[in-house]
């Protein structure tokens, strides 16, 4: 068995590594074949060395060169689509389809399609121009970026070609990934698409680079170094406190997204009028890909009364009749397991589930917890614990204020919804929670289930601490999700050729600048 | 003797307090009358709860009540300008004329002026709209700001009135001040301004509340507060990063100004043909109100030869012959005179100045230092000690090779400049350096001294660690500086009234709004 290399300044090469691990089946728990190094710190500061050259480069290479990269990567992505489809159902047990081929590969491509249009239409760097100080100013790549991507999107989110990647590639910041230990062939296989797709487009070499995996003292080592711009890290909270920790105490940029339970307030006179309707559409939500998404809705918030009693029966039929399916990993399934029982042990009922195994591979029943508001009033950190799977808990209010009272002791979140009456019957209530459930979340929703984060440039996929690191910024959303990767460079006094182009006076691809105070495509005449 | 009140919650009462100072007027060296109580937990709490109070009641208050607020404020500092300006002359020995009087009061009058304006304009909130999928996203006030302020500009960037304030408040978020114990009575006389406006204006009570003093442990709980929305901190390393490190624990955003020694690049040509000139400007830069500024050219980089030699005895010769100005107090004094040694003894030369006293109180003699490059790049911590007050370091290079390694061990800093001959006699070098130096500085002038920071759309008062605690974020320039306390808010199916009135189809104040990817002040058509 060869172990893989890794993609360090140019070169597939072999790691200078400090042992080996391979992924496994879900589905059969046996190991995989391929044998991947876990890189010692001589990778990684190799890789950061060529990541500042590379830096140094791309911050000048123009837009339509780094567009262009990531058109040719997508296209390679659509080429190669069957066999990353079936390399990531090997190592998640996602299905092939409709999940991995339809949804999320697609979404994928869509998303570096996004960042390639982001790229060539500067929007991310807000500049602006006062013409009468002649300062001008403009958000710039702020250099190496560190990528550790999560184990529920092998595409979508990967490390290579997943968000994280395009926002920060797009804004001419190169990025060394650290893959996801439970995919990484899935990752080989898109570092391959991307490095193929990084010759043609004529990036520098260390634009795109690829670990393994690493130890955690080296994964926080890297977040500090002085050659590290920022870091982007989604996955579990415990991990990516450790990393926020040590890049705080190097001053250095890291947005995270860490966990979140999605609260949902379920309002009295839209479950009296289309409960059965409602629980058809949160059951799908919720179990739709074993409940494994950052924004899977883990907790209910309904208010007592005898439509709920009939909201909350169809809501256990449905779980108990849906068939249950493979989690990502035994970690996952250990996880899940553990917060159950954590939930049950603070007082929470289990309705439905609550027992591993159920489908094949690692497993879990899907579970419905319920707990009474005065209960979690009382403690409510401990019915808070983020039950990653196809798990969710029900809290019943006696009555509004106690609403009132669980939505001030929310922590932050990615989502929250309302589901409410068309016909205005919810609407008081609707007017006392909203303004409460709004500051603990970053996405407000309507009467819809937050478990897709379209590729807009008005998403928010971010939230209030602990859901993420910082409240002002998205991961997903062209242009604000690259400005996460971008200082803000002021120009004083500096004249025409020595500015980016994107601040002199001629404006020939009619970028959108904001020029003395208002928004602008035109040129600025020269006597400025 | 009576103890000052502290402002809480709309009400000027007695303080909690754990004891009490007084502040010290430097020109005389005397302690000034006033009393001021150091404030214990408990009058934080309470400052904190009436913030919290005042934060629900601010994010739905209309823009133009937040801008009549920054109005009349603005107009009360001019009112009672002659009584502010001896105050502050009293505590800080700066010049009544022009400094306090002519300059400092007139930018913080106009800075209030401008965050009137942006808060009307509302582009801090970077309305993006998504007609097609109906999301939409804007960004929102953080809730209760703390703001903690510098010893240096007892109006411009006071706690009370000053820029992090009229940021903060201009977007919605309470205000609550720590005021700086070398300023106290300024601060004190500025409250009672803002208080008197917000009366007027009808803010909620604790929309603006002050206290003098706390325990650093104190003040470090606050920061990480649940309550606290973010906090902006201007002053020594040190503090601040006392309070970084709680605030990061807890997930709570700080925006940190911390410290900067603004490298200049006098490049050869321009020295050989404007020496004398730019001898004299930078002496007044550097020298000016006793080097008291964020932004004051502390570290000069030269190329040696003989127009250098004669420019350096320019410059010496100018530093002997200035006067010397007072010190803000004790502690600038005492930390000057123990930087200027710590460079000494890193191997630094005296070349004018270098001991205490020459000035009437608090003073230190307007001081010359220089090293060669090689020490610098040998050591080069030890030669970025930031200096406070009126000295400067120069750095002497025998070839361009060492300027690339000096620039390339430049720790952040919030300016950077270069002086080159505009006959294009320095271009090669220019292009050489400038890719360095961009990398390590917010704003980067040509040809200026960077003393003076504008308040532009355009500036930014910013830069990378440890200058700042955030590469992207500007504390002077609206609208940039509100975006720091911020969260960004979307709505994904959301409609119609329950939408903030800037999201809506309708645009009847002209907003500027990102919609479906273009810039426009039109409504949405009702059909979208």
């Amino acid at each position: 068995m060869t172990m893989q290399p890794v993609l360090i300044a140019g070169q597939w090469r072999a790691a200078q590594s400090s042992g080996s691990f391979r992924a496994e089946n879900p589905a059969t728990q046996t190991p995989l074949a391929e044998e991947y190094p876990i890189s010692s710190w001589e990778d990684i500061d190799a890789a950061l060395e060529a990541a500042t050259a590379a830096a140094a480069v791309l911050r000048t290479t123009p837009p339509e060169v780094i567009a262009d990269f990531l058109e040719r990567l997508a296209a390679h992505l659509e080429r190669d689509r069957d066999v990353l489809v079936e390399m990531a159902h090997l190592e998640t047990a996602l299905p092939r389809k409709p999940r991995l081929a339809d949804v999320e590969l697609p979404r994928t491509v869509n998303q570096l399609r996004s960042a390639a249009r982001a790229a060539r239409a500067e929007s991310w760097r807000l500049p602006t121009i006062d013409t009468q100080l002649n300062i001008r100013s403009c958000h710039a790549p702020l250099g190496p970026v560190l990528v550790f991507g999560p184990n529920n999107f092998p595409f979508a989110f990967n490390s290579i070609a997943g968000g994280d990647f395009a926002a920060a590639i797009a804004t001419g910041c190169p990025v060394l990934a650290k893959a996801n230990t439970s995919h990484p062939g899935t990752t080989r296989l898109l570092a391959v698409c991307a490095h193929d797709a990084a010759k043609a487009a004529g990036l520098p070499p260390g634009s795109i680079q690829l670990l393994y995996r690493t130890s955690h003292a080296d994964g926080a080592r890297a977040v500090s170094d002085p050659r590290t711009g920022a870091t982007g890290y989604t996955g579990s909270r415990h991990a990516g406190l450790k990393l926020k920790s040590a890049a705080d105490a190097a001053g250095k940029p890291i947005y995270l997204e860490l966990s979140s339970i999605n609260p949902m307030l379920m309002l009295p006179a839209t479950i009296a009028a289309r409960g059965a309707a409602i629980a058809e559409e949160f059951t799908g939500s919720c179990l739709l890909g074993s409940g494994q998404f950052c924004t899977n809705p883990g907790l209910v918030i309904l208010l007592a009364g005898p439509a709920t009693d009939a909201f909350v029966a169809a809501l256990i039929e449905r779980f108990k009749a849906a068939p249950v399916g493979t989690l990502l990993s035994r970690g996952v399934a250990q996880s899940l397991a553990s917060s159950v029982s954590a939930l049950q042990a603070a007082g929470a009922k289990v309705l439905a589930g609550g027992t591993p195994g159920g489908g094949s591979g690692y497993s879990f029943a899907n579970t419905l917890l319920s707990v009474s508001a005065a209960k979690f009033i009382a403690e409510p950190e401990k019915f808070q614990i983020e039950a990653f799977g196809n798990a969710s808990l029900l809290v019943i209010a006696q009555s509004p204020d106690e609403v009132v009272r669980v939505l001030s002791s929310l922590e932050g979140n990615l989502t929250g919804c309302i589901y409410s009456d068309a016909d205005g019957g919810d609407d008081n209530l609707y007017r006392l929670f909203e303004p409460l459930l709004r500051q603990k979340v970053g996405r407000l929703l309507n009467d819809k289930m937050p478990t897709g984060v379209a590729v807009s440039p008005a998403m928010n996929h971010g939230g209030p601490y602990p859901s993420t690191g910082h409240p002002g910024f998205t991961a997903v959303g062209m242009p604000a999700a690259l400005r996460r990767f971008t200082a803000l460079d002021c120009y004083d006094n500096v004249q025409g050729e020595r500015l980016p182009e994107v601040l002199r006076n001629q404006n020939p691809r009619g970028r959108w600048r904001f020029v003395d105070g208002n928004w602008t495509q035109a040129d600025i005449a020269s006597g400025s």
